[in-house]
């Protein structure tokens, strides 16, 4: 669909709706027409900018009568084109929705409109004494984590927004507004509707507020780094550490070439050797208990260079450079086209998995950068892609396919974290077979129009 | 469907692949009629005992081209009538699919048949140092266990299936055979599938292997009876120690009538009043510590006779005794049928729907007794009502529609465990309201022909 062929009706309509928050204008529609990602840019007819669940219903009500594509848009930090209006249509901006509905401190959890972002809802949260853990790179918005199923470097102890998502507003492809799920703990009333959403990347109905879970801050935080001859006793010391089952709140694996960038970025000066960061949180004892034991194994793989931090601040610039990792590569690759990937392996294979994907790398021009959530068995490998160079970016995606076969040999995912989006269609059905066409019976029966994020998460 | 409209060219091609493994003798039928629910007898019209996935698949792929139902069966240990075949035709026995198929002790987790209990997993685990933490009353299947979504005492620590069911094996309505997902520990790849079928009550396909997480025996485990003056006093105990965020591993809530039942099955002499059950598990310092936080709070609410106990087999005789206690219920009942309840509520509301619950119960004839697993917010009202007497029945009718619509206006759910079966059909509507649409949506795009247990979890 062209600018051209987008119903002036409809645009009259979402007009008398939403006033001087409708906008056509070619920069409005350039930015919410790409994300963080590789993907090629597809510009929206009309961007939305949302105040309310009913607001995006009446859109949605709009787009249906019209059979006119709705992408819904977050904080724009997808990392595989998610939000980018394949099919144009309407960009559903949802930043604008960003009250934090009701804290519920005795129940441990709050209710949030989905453009709140995770920052927002920690900084809104401080003087509780609690916080929200999931933290992709990015400061995404809660809705957007939501419907990509993110996670980030707490998992290993907190979980994904699978496990911390307790119930979701959606508007439904009919524009009928409904809630997944009551807030007690646990429920066996029916259907998971809200596993059904979370994770569907706006295929099967728009997140517009977000009941998650929310955890004590920890008596006691410290964190560790500590460098390694090489990747393979890094992640063994994390194999280890995983099969004790240790409490750890955070094990992050950066490679030799991504402690260069962050060095560079954040201004530290890491030895520049594979490096695991650990967060160790609990009561003093807990806390003592767990650092011991990991030091322990580290040294047992070789490991030189324990480094303890018990200052706040300390630990807070070295989670924010691991945070910063995404810029810290960028910055040092100017000019290049980051090709990043997300495949995720049950522990056991991470050590081959790796070992392998490395040496493939290896035989390759361009620079490539390891990040790992190693804990959970996910890792980036970054490619850093010549954009003028066509067989550099072929060869970065026969690194990918391969890396993804080796993975699902392994009994793992093509994606741990970041979503099927664009670039990860062709993956699904090797990794689940015949399960895709329950999923597309799924897509069907709830969006029997397909104007939810067309050209999504399902290959054809 | 009666015996008579078994189509006879299904049972001829049912007995040639299954052989004598069919059955429409009248004791199977009946065996394979009821469960361990108030929930009036409906015969299959057959009883096919499998042995594996592909069985299965034969199986539904008869009755798919007869139209005929489908029930899976278990252990039979459902409280909700959910095996109950409520318009005949086949009921299928996983319960010889007993196959522990594949420990993977590095990956802490386990591949099981369906009908393996989970009682039988834990046998099989003890000299890995690992356990399942999942645990029913019941020495329920895994694969009914996942099909209910149930939980346990576990769950406060643990999670329920929801949390704990990494991926299944799952016959379709065609008699297609799917798995639901890799064996990564998150996984951003599509629609959440495992949590599709998990709780879907065999109303979506039929579970046939199930992949579940295994954890670390904990190094030292002690349990805990605490004797409280009231019900709020033991309740408002629980609250704190959630609210800490300490890591307890069970809280259990047993009441006076309830502990009267409980030394007169077990042989137990505990004080007859309100009674938490606690379990704190972890390294030595951590159960100290947490057991000395909950002592303080306990006494704080006027608890006295804190016990602990530390010896195993002791440990093993007190957590038998509160699995028992569906039992020991009975036992004090003679001649009564127990009408079993299962609401769970945001633990703030816990006390309110309590005390207005037991105020209500103190109007009528009927003995009732309560059970917890209060660190959720979920408990368990029985009531012990005389079958000859149908005003009984209706007075508890009443009083758990009283206790459910409580339950809903404090955000609760009516069943936090136990599953919709039957008798939770009328409350989900009012529960869900147009939520349940999109669950009618699932379930005719994933069983058009309605033959997967009908007339169960979802209300016309």
């Amino acid at each position: 669909m062209t600018a051209a062929a987008f119903p002036p009706a409809l645009l009259d309509a979402l007009k008398a709706l939403l006033g001087d928050r409708v906008s056509t204008s070619e920069s409005d529609r350039a930015q919410h027409g790409r994300d963080q990602s590789r993907h090629e840019m597809h510009m929206p007819d009309a961007v939305c900018r949302v105040l309310s669940t009913e607001e995006v219903a009446g859109i949605v009500k709009l787009c249906a009568a019209h059979s006119v594509p709705i992408v819904p848009f977050g904080a724009g930090s997808s990392l595989e084109g998610a939000l980018i209006p394949l099919h144009g249509g309407v960009s559903v901006d949802l930043t604008g929705m960003n009250q934090i509905l009701d804290v519920r401190a005795e129940d441990l959890d709050v209710t949030v409109q989905a453009g709140v972002t995770r920052k927002q809802l920690n900084a809104y949260l401080r003087d509780t004494g609690l916080f929200f853990p999931v933290d992709p790179g990015a400061d995404a918005t809660i809705g957007g984590m939501a419907a990509t199923r993110a996670s980030g470097t707490n998992a290993v102890r907190y979980g994904t927004m699978r496990e911390n998502v307790v119930s979701l507003t959606v508007v439904l492809a009919d524009g009928r507004i409904i809630k997944t799920r009551s807030r007690a703990k646990k429920s066996s009333a029916g259907y998971d509707l809200t596993a059904v959403f979370v994770g569907s990347e706006g295929t099967l109905g728009i997140i517009t507020e977000v009941t998650v879970r929310l955890y004590g801050i920890p008596e006691v935080m410290a964190a560790a780094i500590c460098a390694f001859p090489s990747v393979d006793a890094a992640v063994d010391t994390v194999i280890q550490t995983i099969q004790m089952g240790l409490p750890i709140s955070r094990m992050e694996l950066l490679d030799d070439r991504t402690i260069e960038a962050v060095n560079a970025y954040s201004k530290l000066d890491l030895p520049v050797t594979p490096t695991l960061f650990f967060e160790f949180a609990g009561s003093q004892s807990s806390v003592d208990e767990q650092a011991e034991i990991v030091e322990e194994l580290a040294k047992g793989e070789g490991a030189t260079n324990w480094k303890w931090s018990k200052d706040a601040d300390e630990r807070a610039k070295l989670w924010q450079a691991r945070h910063d990792v995404h810029w810290a590569i960028r910055a040092q690759n100017p000019g290049k086209v980051g090709f990043g990937t997300d495949v995720c392996v049950p522990i056991s294979a991470l050590a081959d998995v790796l070992r392998e994907t490395r040496r493939d790398t290896a035989q390759h021009s361009f620079s490539t950068t390891l990040v790992g959530h190693v804990g959970d068995g996910n890792f980036h490998l970054g490619m850093q892609i010549d954009p003028e160079d066509p067989d550099e970016l072929n060869q970065a995606l026969k690194v990918y396919d391969r890396m993804v076969e080796r993975t699902l040999a392994a009994g793992g995912t093509c994606t741990g974290e970041h979503g099927v989006g664009i670039g990860k269609m062709k993956y699904m059905r090797a990794e689940h077979g015949d399960a895709i066409d329950v999923m597309h019976l799924i897509k069907n029966a709830l969006d029997p129009k397909n104007i939810l994020n067309p050209g999504k998460v399902l290959p054809a």
